[in-house]
């Protein structure tokens, strides 16, 4: 073992493990807790008491503040050009959110050369990994033509593994009135461009966007080509999307504001994680989905930011678990589960959102005594630091 | 004129100088902007086309981001010691606020020694900066003897010169049932302990804490001894406290949450500023101020923090900012005129809050193209510099 690629983070006031069977209650907690990494993997977790023999590698005072999962954020648009900051204003003086909006950036995004996407990308996977976000999905779908989807995916696979081809994001001007005929083509040359870039199919089934059948149709061909569905599902209204993600048995059910009571009874009999996105509810001024009413059910339930320049322009998976506590019904340990654990059964990932011993070395350290803290102190940047795979790649400015 | 006294910062994308007179608008918008500091204070503002000769200083590079006026957090609760994280926790699970939880703050603050009580105070007002904060008041209230009211003034006065003696902050445990005698100990001796080292007089009349009489007793006495009012009022339910402020023409009537008409209309014909605390009912789970009303109606508002750590922990303006625009009826401009211009007035300052030419140079730059991205981009650190008095006190992650 080389001690360059070992490091003890000790004097932990509060570790947060996400494993039931170590630590206490359901979210695996230790106070007064210290963590052993080697190699870039967890290789020991528990009490500073009972520290092991052989952790001679570095050593880092995280000073009594908490350790925990780095944020899995399994819903984002990050290849985009452009910003609709007066789209936004406009709607917080009274206009409704309408999925067409998606237009605009798609205009701004095809035409805007590569250097410029990933720039953009680049700026934003950075400030997700300064609030703590250690594991991010990317999705198409700004692009809407063949080469400007492939060339979106190929932009994201720089950055992330987490690859989603979202070519059914809305049907592109123009192809206005002729809905099926674009469906035609995301699911033939489209998707055969595509697929070797992705790890899974989206669909956005929504009023607005693709209706039960279109989304099947995808989703089939998605799986065809080796491709695991994941479904934008009934965000503006109720409808088939969570029945068809369930049908497909989706990783996730993304959006899921409006549910009916079949809904959630299907995708608590279902392995399918219902993801929600309070940033898109925040940004749109719509009714918060409830939380409490799917954790009840015994649906699992994921955080993510649903970051895109429309309706959610935040990486902030901190400002996600605080707003799932004041307006979703979710206890701060529930939110910090479903931001952690939560993102990485919705990405199928048994590497990351927790640390349990083998688990990949991504996570953060805040500047506070409690992962409750993160709820707590709505707004506040906490994160002194965050590892990725054992390494440190920031430093904050929270003590 | 000595070259290291001035900055001029070149290549502003939106200048917000809340100088009606100047630039676009109510708020003094200036787009393609630089602005020109010598000695601490604003000497010149404008479009980047019209710089004058003479701006021979450091020259700041904003890469087109936002230049505002530094924020003015115009209600904050710095001295404690302890935190209220398992009250916040229970809180989320459906116990509701009652201002009686301040009395173990009390408690925790007055075993404190003074180190433990300067460290969190320096914590608090650091942490502050980075989020663009350059005024902050401070009030006591967590003492209620005349030694520890003391105490916290006097810790506080390192830090700011914006003091409040809140002696009337809730009636502690060892006065229980005898509310007039702790009001006979906050107009005596108390007064006559802590009024050297106060600006302000401040008293919560609401319930579960003073009542009309008391609060006018108390802020007759702080008055008479060349005290400037300020009121914690409305926040739990309607009561006295607004027509209160208004008749001692307070400074500002903070909270304000339970307003009937005859209170805004008080408001409206006064120059007492609705100072609106989003924090504590996002902490609290209470229903929002309603800000478009008091707007409508005339009314100046400023938006404040409320930083204390029962019922809004946090120093984040620009998360004050983002929630008054999401769930108070504000636009994102007027909410940022509210937390920079707004707060000044309910401190009556003339000296910060705005970019007039003669102002403070206190101000921050945001690493995105319009002010607008504050409210547009919620829980993301959108602050690369901070100045205050024109020297650089904060250098940001954001780009």
């Amino acid at each position: 073992m080389s001690a360059e690629d070992a490091v003890l983070i000790d004097n932990i006031g509060e570790l947060v493990t996400n494993d039931p069977t170590h630590g206490d209650g359901p979210h695996g907690v230790i106070a007064d807790a210290a963590l052993f990494v080697r190699d870039g993997i967890v290789a020991w977790a528990g009490r500073r008491a009972d520290i092991p023999q052989g952790t001679d590698g570095a050593r880092v005072d995280a000073g009594g503040g908490t350790v925990l999962p780095g944020f899995v954020d399994s819903h984002a648009h990050l290849v985009f050009a452009g910003d609709r900051a007066p789209e936004f204003a406009a709607r917080m003086s009274g206009s409704p959110y309408a999925a067409g909006g998606i237009r605009t950036t798609v205009a701004a995004t095809r035409s805007a050369p590569d250097d410029v996407l990933r720039a953009r990308l680049g700026e934003l996977v950075a400030e997700a990994l300064r609030s703590g976000t250690t594991t991010i999905e990317c999705k198409s779908g700004y692009g809407l033509t063949v080469a400007d989807e492939v060339r979106s995916l190929r932009l994201a696979a720089e950055v992330t593994d987490e690859l989603t081809f979202l070519g059914a994001h809305v049907v592109p001007e123009e192809y206005s009135g002729r809905a099926d005929d674009y469906v035609a083509l995301v699911v033939g040359e489209m998707l055969d461009a595509c697929a070797p870039y992705a790890k899974w199919i989206d669909v956005f089934c929504d009023r607005g966007a693709f209706d039960g059948e279109q989304a099947r149709e995808i989703l089939r061909a998605g799986v065809a080509r080796g491709l695991v569905p994941r479904v934008h599902a009934n965000q503006l209204q109720t409808g088939d999307g969570v029945q068809v993600a369930v049908e497909f048995d989706a990783a996730s059910a993304d959006h899921v504001s409006h549910l009916t009571g079949s809904d959630i009874e299907a995708l608590a009999a279902s392995r399918t994680v219902a993801t929600l996105l309070p940033g898109a509810e925040f940004s749109t001024r719509a009714a918060y989905p409830d939380a409490r009413r799917l954790l009840d059910a015994g649906v699992t339930v994921a955080l993510a930011t649903d970051c895109n320049p429309g309706s959610s322009f935040t990486t902030s998976m901190p400002f996600c678990v605080a707003i799932a506590v004041r307006d979703m019904g979710m206890t701060p340990r529930e939110a910090v589960w479903s931001a952690t654990e939560g993102g990485a059964k919705a990405l199928r990932r048994e590497d990351v959102g927790h640390l349990r011993v083998g688990a990949r070395a991504d996570l953060l350290l805040l500047g506070a005594p409690s992962a409750v803290h993160l709820a707590y102190r709505p707004g506040v940047d906490l994160v002194s630091g965050v590892w990725r795979s054992g390494q440190r790649v920031h430093v904050g400015s929270a003590r």
